[in-house]
Formats: structure tokens, sequence, C-alpha cells
């Protein structure tokens, strides 16, 4: 039925179909005061990058997207879960253009909201018809940790007094790149494919959901404020310790170092700053070393593609991984 | 090895199984941060109660008890969670005389180790060999649901204006009596036991866990301090709408009536006035209506063990019944 899609409105079509099994088999439930908050962050939209990719993985190894429906509403669910925890630690007033759910309720039902998105996401995935069941709940549930893993090394860097850029890396493939690769492996587990094209698949969403991370950095000082969505130099803004903060930090010099380290310590910087420092993420070449990164990732991700079948799905993963490359926002 | 144990020991020796196999299986990993408040809180003691049912009801159905240890560690993990958070959410200071996590570090570690835990748990039970794994994954999830659907519902409870005894009794099946019938219904399935004792086992542990919550709330207010180790009245200083408030509450007339409404509106009693409250709850019936309650509820659960082999667990389970009936603390 979707075979002669372009890659683009396979996406559109794929994330559709998430959003509607998540309409579907997520109800409102008792208590109410459990399942409102659960249906409101489940709807608030987002580009369900983790759920396509699972699907596309399932169909790029030979199987049938719908196979892959209940697993990748479970995988979306439990990125979901870390978002509403997340925001909790980080006291984020709005995400996506709408208020958090400790905000619009309070910190008590944004906590319990997670905990029991973590096992409806579960409940999903336990829906899969597959004779590799446990090992799909395995790759699942270490994803599950190693997120909290990730979560958990962000907090420390917020105190730590140095953090080197291959910590940030190390902490990104935890808290993002895991999580991607979780979505593809599991795709492809379900999709019947072979032990290497499930490597593959895997290996496919580790450097996609890196190089998305050090892209999310980037388009935070370079990106189009308007396109973008959000409110640009925000991280710095935060003090956050971002992929061009810290490698800024590893090749800077003399007053240009003072400021970085300024930042580092004391934290936040006022929005009057921001393109200081963007000239500095310039000079010091850190804006240069991002894209390398990237690109190295995506065209590494692109490369692992080359084992597949070249299918729809297949191709509909590498224009991913190109439109990637390109994205403004 | 362990058949000609008295019931007493061959609780005591599973009960030290399940910590030696907490102590192996859940390592110090890195982030420290993380595993550290996992470490401290698993080795924090209390009852084993869920997961040495667990290991009981494998051993009752015919099975290995070493063959639920794993599924049992994975109910102890679990309920753990539950009590991180909760202790979050109630801002507690204490529970088994050490402070809670959220007060020995803070309420993002708590968080983030309520987190953690629950994919260590998953990770436990994904250890269990068995070909019902899958039945096994939705029971234990359908727990976990459930506790999150009872810890809600409590907290609706404190401020909504009426709330009936049966409700009560709804929030406390879904909150405590739930995850003391998966673990029975677990180990039940685990040591191959038949449908018709699986059935028999989950609802033992029901009985048995709803018991233990009226029990709970009795001893709050008969027990002797010194034993029990909390505070008498405990629950009554804090304005818990328990079982006694309810069932009082539903039989009281007059100054008495006025009394409770004062409790259940304005929460919170002095610790001066316990006494005149247990009075209260003496003269309403609503002692004799709890402890009708629990003689009931510990009667059906051993009912439900006559359909059994009669091997040592089961006694141990029957055993563990009339204990329950006669615990002071």
């Amino acid at each position: 039925m979707t075979m002669s899609l372009t890659p683009e409105y396979r996406y559109e079509y794929h994330k559709k179909s998430v959003e509607r099994y998540l309409r579907n088999h997520v109800a409102i439930a008792h208590p109410r005061s459990l399942y409102m908050p659960c249906k409101y962050i489940l709807s608030a939209g987002g580009k369900r990058i983790r759920p396509v990719l699972a699907l596309l993985a399932c169909e790029a190894v030979g199987g049938a997207m719908e196979d892959a429906l209940p697993a990748s509403a479970a995988i979306e669910i439990l990125h979901t879960f870390t978002l509403v925890h997340d925001d909790i630690m980080d006291h984020a007033p709005a995400r996506r253009g709408r208020s958090t759910v400790h905000t619009k309720w309070d910190e008590s039902v944004a906590l319990l909201t997670g905990d029991i998105l973590l096992g409806i996401a579960y409940r999903e995935l336990l829906a899969t018809k597959s004779s590799r069941i446990q090992e799909i709940l395995k790759v699942f549930t270490d994803g599950m940790i190693t997120v909290c893993e990730g979560q958990a090394m962000d907090k420390e860097f917020e105190t730590r007094n140095r953090v080197h850029v291959n910590d940030y890396l190390c902490m990104i493939e935890k808290k993002t790149g895991r999580l991607v690769s979780v979505s593809t492996e599991i795709g492809a587990m379900i999709g019947s494919g072979t032990a290497v094209q499930v490597q593959a698949m895997r290996r496919y969403g580790f450097y996609v959901g890196r190089a998305f991370q050090v892209q999310d950095d980037l388009l935070d000082i370079i990106a189009d404020e308007k396109e973008f969505g959000k409110v640009i130099g925000g991280d710095l803004q935060e003090g956050k310790k971002t992929y061009l903060l810290l490698e800024a930090l590893r090749r800077a010099k003399g007053k240009q170092k003072k400021a970085l380290e300024d930042v580092f310590h004391k934290r936040k910087v006022a929005r009057s700053r921001v393109a200081e420092f963007r000239r500095i993420y310039e000079e010091t070449g850190a804006i240069s070393s991002a894209r390398a990164q990237i690109e190295n990732d995506l065209h590494a991700a692109k490369e692992e593609l080359a084992g597949l079948p070249s299918n729809q799905a297949q191709k509909t993963l590498l224009w991913f991984a190109d439109k990637m490359l390109n994205r403004k926002y």
C-alpha cells in the first residue's frame, strides 16, 4: 500500500500511524487524575523520530510496519516518560509550546504520570507478536536503564569542575543515542532481520541519535529563531554544558578561554552576550568541529544501510540521514 | 535441602536468599551518583514479604525456588521503586529508621533512583527462564500500572470531600494488594503451576495483601509502640484517611461523628487526642470491623491453599497467614 510513496510522505504516513495508535491505545481510564496528564502529554506532538525509525527499520529488513506499531508506540511512550521526569528535575515551565505536566498539575502528578507511562510503555511492547519477545524486552529495558544513566551523568556535569567533550559524547550516547538505537534495533528484530541486519540498524540509530543531539546544540547557536521554535542561545543562558562549550573550552586560549570558563563555572550568560559567544565558538573552531562530528556520524549511519535490501524503507532511512544534515529546526 | 525446615526458618531462609541475590545482582556501577542510592535503599531491610511469597508460591505448586529468585528480586525492586517515589510525594523524612533517598540526597536523585530501579526490576525479571515469560511480564506490568493507579487514588483521597470505606478498600487493593498477588501469581507461573493453581495463588496474595494493609491501619492505633517501631496514632496525626477513620465515620453519630469529620476535613490530630480517637474507634465498632475484615481475608487466603499439594511451602503459606493474624508489628 505504501510502496510508491516519496520518503517525505512515507515518514508522515508512519508518524500519523503512530499517533493514531497512541490515541486509540492509551485511553482515559480511572483514576482520571492520572490518565488525563498521560493523554495530554502524549498528544503534545513532537517529531516522533524514534517510533517512525522503528517502523522504517522493521520494513527495511523486510517486515510489515504494522507488526512494529505497538513497539514503536512503546518507544515513544518511554521517550515521553523521560521528558516528563526530566522537566521536573530541570524545573522546565514549557515544552513544545505547552505547559509541562508539573506546571499544569503539580510535581506529584508529574512524577506519577511518568511512572505509569513507563508501565503503559511495557504493556504496549508486550502486545508485540514475535518469537524474539524476550530479546526485544531486554533491548528495551537496557535502553531504559541507559537513558537513566545518561540523565544522571547530565546532572553530575552540572556541578563538576571539569567535563571533557568526550565525557559529553558518552553522556549523550546514553541519554539520547541509545533510545534511537533501541528503536531501530527493535524495529529490525520485529521485522525478523538477520543478526547482521539488526546490528546495522542498531548502529544506524546510534549515529543518527548522537548526530541529532550535537545538532541540537549547534542549532541553539546558529539557527533562525523563528524556524527553530526556541530562543537562540538558550543553552548559554541556562548555563548548559554543550558540545560547543566544551569543545571551544578545549581549543580556546587567553581571554576567550577565560570567558568560556566563566560560563562553565558561574553558568548563565546574559542574552546580550550570545553573539559574542557565537563568535568565540566560530573562532575556536568549535562550530566546524560540531559540523564535522555531525557529518561523520550521518555518513557512518548511511554506510550502515548499504548492506540492507534496497527497498523504499531503506531509501527513506537514507533520506532521513540527509535531511538531518540540513535540518534547520 | 530445605525440606524439613520449620515454616519460620523457611521464611528466614528465603528472605536471606533474596537479600543475597539483591546484593550480588545489583552492583555499584557508573554513574555512582545513581547506583549508590540504589544500593542504599535496597539494603535497607524490611520484611521482604513479596519476594518470599513469590518463592513460596513457586515451591507450593512444585517448582524449585531458585527458578523464582530473579523474579522475586524483581518484585522487591519494583516495590522499592514505589517506596522511593511515594516518599518524595509524601515528603517523608525517614523509612525503616533511615533517611529517605530524597532526604539523604535530593529529589532529583530520588526521582531518578526510582526510575532506574524499575529498569533494574525488569532486567532481573527478564533473567527468568520460563516458557511463559511473556505472560509473566504482562502480570508484572499490570502490577506496576495498578500500583500507580492506587497511589493516584490515595493522593486524590487527600483532597476529596467524601471517601467511602469501599473506595478505600478499592485503593488499597490496587496500591498494596495487587503487588502481593503479582508475587504469588508470578511465583506459581514460574513453578509451572496449572491455571487453577496460579489463580489460587493469585487470590491468596490478594487477600493477604489487603489484610496486611488494613492491619497496618489497625496497628497504628492498637499496637505497642516499642514493638511496632512507629509512633502510635501516626496516621491520625498525619490526617490519613485510613480504614478505621472511614469505617468509624460511616458508623458514628452526634459528637463522635463531628470529631471524625473534623479529622477528615481539617486533618491532623494532636498526639494528646489519639487516646480519644481510639475510644471512638472502639465504641463505633470500627476496630471490630477492621478485625473482622482482616480475619475474613486471611481465612479466605487459607482456603485458597486447600487445593494445592500439601508440601512444606504450602504449610509455610498457611503459617504465614496465621502469623499475620497475630502480628504485633
